[in-house]
């Protein structure tokens, strides 16, 4: 792992890290909040998962998460949203490709071969943080904005022993009926829609649910409702009687001025759910 | 005027817009924060100027000021740091000409045609927003980044009664004894050093000082000690026994992880001087 950036921010240091990914065949880069706290010992983890066209710079620079995981003593990893470089298979449209992983296995080629995000972030990644940092991997939890709301909350659901609780911003919550689902899951993991189902946060909630709190937020001015499908994951958590809350934030959009705005209350919940008691 | 994107944030609205100027002879472009406390009239106004390559966007979507602006009810302007176009003289260093304006008013070839940052911020600027916005031209404050606190610094000393604080992250402290601030002001201003004396926040402060409190932030891992000079602006500020405060932060750079780090006390300082006892 080599270090390529360390600046002190909120008592605590944002770095930006690279290291040799096997899962991924490339060489992939995260920007990793630590707090003050991790001077002195293992601290807990909230994933941030970033959306379409994002790096691991988007969130770390613009949503406005590190003031509130330093004032709760949390760690706050960024993930990039996909293997990247020369030798890895890329597509000309936005959504497909380098920057658009889609939090999934590829099973498919030529995407089999780098896109493997799901593994990534769920074997590997956690491994270089642990190895490498003062990472409590006792105490997780997970959040997303649009594609990457949508690998939080199927990541959390496929792992309910592993995450506190699970937020998202505008996440994709039904991509086995939407644009944004349908030809990257065709794309990476065939014409089978049986394997869709297994990341379609909608379908996995009405079927298991999640054990702790879920927090989803969602704008009325989002550009892309017709594309998050929000009513199916708010149907399916009333169904399911999901513990945690949908909600619907009047002239809202789908800009990073909408995390920033309701990012404090993001970290809390986490942060109350990752200490229990103690908070 | 025309308004190029708004963004619901924080109960407010973050637009960008942009307007032809007589002053800079081209369409120049500012982002205005406006707190919802601005539907129902005008609100204070806090200048927030940029440092060196930034346009009116760096600070917008990574100094996190908004949601203290929310908070206490201010409007936030974030001009852009130059003159823009194919028309407008340049230079390939990314110290002179564009994103670099040093807010001053030039008066040598090519610049003098189109640099005049200081008369637009002074004269041209305030008054598209307050024909076009709940802006309160009575209650404003000003702060600044870098070049930006150098703007701010020797705006407010030039104008005290139209401010009522300013404060500075790591300003360029004392242009005339700088690599920046020497190579720009021969440009802007010519040989004539006695012009360049008007421009220089430390020696503003030795001669004048500001009615108001004074707010200064810099860090020890700054890698642009050496051009900044803050122990100037400290020495000037002690001598002259101005109210206020010079802080020198542990282990923060430059970068805008340093001033979203104190974003929070920043506007919390402006906003006790711009609504006094109500605060």
């Amino acid at each position: 792992m080599r270090t390529l950036s360390r600046n002190r921010a909120f008592g605590g240091v944002q770095g930006v890290h690279a290291h040799p990914s096997k899962v991924c065949d490339c060489e992939m880069t995260f920007g990793l909040f630590l707090p003050e706290e991790a001077e002195h010992g293992p601290v807990p983890l909230l994933w941030y998962l970033s959306g379409l066209t994002c790096t691991h710079e988007n969130a770390m620079v613009k949503a406005g998460l590190q003031q509130w995981a330093a004032e709760w003593g949390l760690a706050v990893v960024f993930p990039d949203t996909s293997p990247r470089g020369s030798e890895v298979p890329d597509d000309p449209s936005y959504d497909l490709g380098q920057g658009a992983g889609f939090y999934v296995d590829a099973t498919e080629a030529p995407w089999s071969s780098h896109f493997r995000m799901w593994s990534y972030l769920t074997e590997e990644l956690p491994r270089v943080l642990t190895a490498n940092f003062e990472i409590d991997e006792l105490r997780q939890s997970i959040m997303g904005h649009s594609m990457g709301g949508h690998g939080a909350l199927t990541l959390a659901m496929h792992h309910p022993d592993r995450f506190a609780a699970v937020s998202a911003f505008a996440p994709i919550a039904n991509p086995t009926e939407s644009d944004w689902g349908r030809k990257q899951f065709a794309a990476y993991l065939g014409e089978d829609e049986a394997a869709w189902r297994l990341h379609d946060a909608s379908i996995l909630m009405a079927e298991r649910g999640f054990p702790g709190p879920v927090l989803i937020d969602q704008g009325t001015e989002d550009e892309f409702l017709e594309l998050l499908r929000p009513e199916a994951l708010a149907s399916a958590m009333a169904a399911r009687r999901q513990p945690g809350a949908f909600r619907m934030h009047r002239g809202y959009d789908h800009s990073y001025f909408f995390i920033s705005s309701f990012a404090e209350e993001h970290v809390a919940f986490h942060a109350e759910a990752l200490w229990g008691a103690e908070a």
